[in-house]
């Protein structure tokens, strides 16, 4: 039996990512897919890649019926999605891509997103969705908040550190590269490929980048004190990838074993022998995330490095992976694809 | 129930994209991987991305036991691959997707490839693997010789019309852009990156492709007199992907009628609407042909495109497709992968 | 001592790479930069790659002194350019790199751009920019219409073959793959890095894309009757370069040597020995085009090639180079930048 | 008066952008090309984007007449160059590009190498080639050494900050990220487009990177005390390019200024205003370094970013740089080009 369900936003990169997963899950079937502007569009016209596929149209999100919906993934722009779930029934499960419920503080949220939150009261019953460190409240959870894409790759790389207490608190830097996409389908100058193909730059320099707010909240709460990280974000010339190195000081070898228990028996954690890194090639169009650790030159410093999909690991791989869960479904159904490499 | 499946050739992108392929297919099992050079080493140190796969080390051909093996990908170079599949088991299911087979004249073998062919005796065995168009051999067959990437494009392209007698074929001119993968993971200086990205340039012009081998062979059959196309690949700096141009003389509606029935049906062939160019970007990582057709503003003439995978459709997808026809397996299994855009 | 010159259109990328290519010319100061929606930010704002320079803040146009400018290049968009050279002083000499002046014939300009023409009798003051072929109406004119880049990119392949009849004129067919920047910097979803990169495209497919009305004008003068040429565009993973190859009825030997006799003494056309095959890469950033020749199997058939940089040769170089011949600097000056290779 | 000049390892790419250089500077004749396999071919078939060039033919080094050149630049590999540089006249200026002569310690040379060194009497004659910092020496310089171009980029972010004193020394860490021509025109299976395209990874992970042994001895010269960075490079999917991410402790202001005055008056460094970052497509195919800084949002901590072309400011370009003072023309001739965006 196929569970039935609702994409909202499905004309964004999330939107398409979510399509694709799920045409090969074999318990779910989509029965309704949302948008904007592109309301009253095909999926094929949208989204040619996804041509044949038997998809409903696009509709107005206010025309969906979702009497019948088991769940509905929510990958709307921030500041919009709030307002949209808040008008959903309660009773339905939601897994939301954006940023707007990631933050438990709404004082947090307005500081990093400029405007003060709308559905306040849903903050609190919102669930953190980093599968791998939430699996039981999000099994139980009607409403779970997608990570932030370097959020969520900046966490896989040093919870378990924090948690085992092998590295110090007050002078981690997490330096990472993200591709293109994880900036979505958006018209923006820098994001054309004449600006961007063969060349690099950093951008939220000096620690404006919001995905901040995330490491601040998890890392502090994990610590039980103020954990603030330094953390430069850059934007490189590929689609699909985040690739995260950290600084910490620590040694490698109980770095690498705290990874190895933490990650032990996670279907999509890969942790490389000590020494080895990680290379986003390695895990396009998957949900894995590939870690690495070297011990560096100088005593008691460790290079810890993490590879990911942001469309697949980063969002809507994740977000599947929740939805299974909420569903009762097996974790990693649909979710097994092989990187594609090349 | 799995099939017990050997791979030769596993470290070359072909032998990759298979067992990226078979990981999600549920009724395989990889039991044998054979390779020369890196011969003792594991699939993950080869090719990092299949890491979190359970897969036998690769081993020399010869010390490979086929008893219990109920079909081999062989994926070697040209040239090698004839005399590894002459010391194969007579009776063993072999799916070829090097150049070794596909011409069914020795003479013609010996003109496209330089060397008198190994093997002549088994040539009249191999049934050629393009799957649309011998689907009842290959269900009986014992080998396969899949078709080239290339190749493969121009026929989805052409075989419905040459069929259907709605093209002229006395100038039919194919233009053709190819990703470099198509290539292997060759070390050669035209392969690099600093040599290849950023820019394009054709290559084999004034029909020495040995590809053409495969259209003379073929479209001659099908037409029933000497064919004989123009035909100019150019490389892309992109790593998988097709794009066919071909100019013919006929009319775009007969055209599209053509190949709407002859496409009807099948599972991994999408015809646009009359007027639409297919992408490369649409079929990546897919086991998908997409095709176009468009009026010339000149009276009487048309323009048609295709798109393919090099490594999926124009190979690896193409030879498990053949794979699952011979061992009696619904035919899409394992191939119903969507696109990985963007 | 300096000429004076004012650049309209400078926040565009043949805008920034006509300062690019002056700012090691020697013999010309640019006095004043036109912008529109920019004017009021400086180049470094806009473009800051070229930092360096001590250039003129942008203004608007109708702001501009022109009093004292030598030459105005107008690097406007198509329709806008028009109005704004109409309004120019009439003495002075303008080098127009929009499509408003190619296109002779009003009707000509109507049909294929969709709008009547509303500086109509300033086109027959025009000469058609393409500097090899009108270099002595170039040299005494007061507006030059620079060529579209397809366009010159097609008219270096064909014109010395038409000029000298040594092909077929019924069958031309020219297939072309330009870079991204040929778009121009615009917001617009199909130019984006994730929509671009790693894949292709053909588009305008079937005679409509704007350059052939400029290869209708100029092939059909030339050879004294109506020439159509058959034509479609790519669109490549990739910033700069045009390639374009042609399929043409004709001897390779006899196409040869017309280019060896039209080109000879040419310092920007460098034909390639018989067989071989230029590359966008060998261009890059420069004011070469590329040629080469090779004979079909198919007998009286030939496959020429032709590879140019779409800013430079096909634009900005171009356009120099005609300011050059305006003003009467040697043709050559500040052009002879060797390809940014790799 | 031209300056006779010879180029030793023609057919690499730091080769092949010396003679782009060079063919715009107009005070020097290349007058002899040195290569090993590739001696006989002309550089249009080694490099045929130089084609138009009227260039000497590739000869055997030691076929080469050396009286009469005024300067030999030396692109060969690291190892091979001591020896080569030995056997040439002992008063014929050279600018070495390889490694062999930055190291000033045998001991060191031999750490990080891992091979001795067999010119040891030179390396006491060699001057350290960033001209920046040892102008003088290098106009007084008969073998000047090239630094590494991810050495430059990381000294022209550090070396003002060390002098000024505005930085800690205990804790400095440099994150990079290069392209891949950095590597050669070598073939290595990392090296192909299908491994590098779309996708990053770190490599030389934990310190181990040599061009570690240029930072330690020109960091400890300076701070008068031994400097030991950290130092992870990053392998970009783009051709040329170096960014440098640089995390040090000390106040933004005191470090922008502390840039602003050592760069003061320098051509080529361009520093950015407070809390702007380069790119390096800002810099491509430039002798330009673009430095930023901005304050981090701990107190006390700053980021630092430099952009730079590896292949000309990282290496050729530098190289012309030095031999221009050592020969006595403008310390800027030939390399004013501006970056070539997009």
């Amino acid at each position: 039996m196929s569970h039935s369900i609702a994409i909202l936003g499905a004309s964004g990169y999330t939107g398409a990512e979510l399509v694709r997963l799920i045409a090969t899950h074999g318990g779910m079937e989509i029965t309704a897919l949302g948008a904007h502007s592109k309301a009253g569009q095909t999926m094929a016209e949208v989204f040619p890649h996804l041509r044949h596929l038997d998809l409903p149209v696009m509709s107005k999100i206010d025309e969906i019926d979702f009497s019948g919906i088991d769940l509905c993934f929510c990958a709307l722009p921030h500041k919009t999605s709030q307002g949209v779930i808040a008008a959903l029934p309660r009773d339905l499960r939601v897994v939301d891509l954006s940023a707007d419920f990631r933050l438990r503080d709404p004082a947090a949220y307005e500081t990093w997103y400029g405007n003060p939150h709308t559905a306040v009261e849903m903050q609190g019953e919102a669930v953190y969705g980093l599968t791998e460190f939430y699996r039981a409240e999000i099994r139980a959870a009607r409403l779970v908040a997608g990570t932030g894409c370097n959020a969520a790759t900046g966490q896989y790389l040093l919870r378990p550190l924090i948690s085992a207490g092998v590295i110090g608190l007050d002078d981690i830097i997490l330096d990472l590269i993200c591709g293109v996409s994880g900036a979505g389908r958006s018209l923006k100058e820098n994001l054309l490929h004449a600006e961007l193909s063969e060349g690099v730059q950093a951008y939220a320099v000096g620690g404006t980048h919001r995905h901040l707010g995330e490491f601040d909240q998890e890392f502090s709460a994990l610590a039980g004190r103020d954990v603030r990280i330094q953390f430069t974000p850059h934007l490189g010339p590929f689609n699909r990838g985040i690739l995260a190195t950290g600084y910490v000081r620590g040694e490698a070898e109980a770095i690498h074993a705290a990874f190895a228990e933490a990650y032990a028996g996670e279907p999509f954690l890969r942790l490389l022998p000590l020494g080895q890194t990680p290379s986003t090639h390695h895990v396009r169009g998957s949900n894995f995330c590939d870690i690495g650790v070297a011990a560096d030159r100088i005593p008691g410093r460790t290079v810890i490095t993490a590879a990911l999909d942001n469309l697949t690991k980063g969002s809507s791989g994740q977000a599947l992976q929740n939805a299974n869960l909420m569903l009762g479904e097996p974790e990693t159904r649909g979710l097994m694809l092989a990187p594609c490499y090349p």
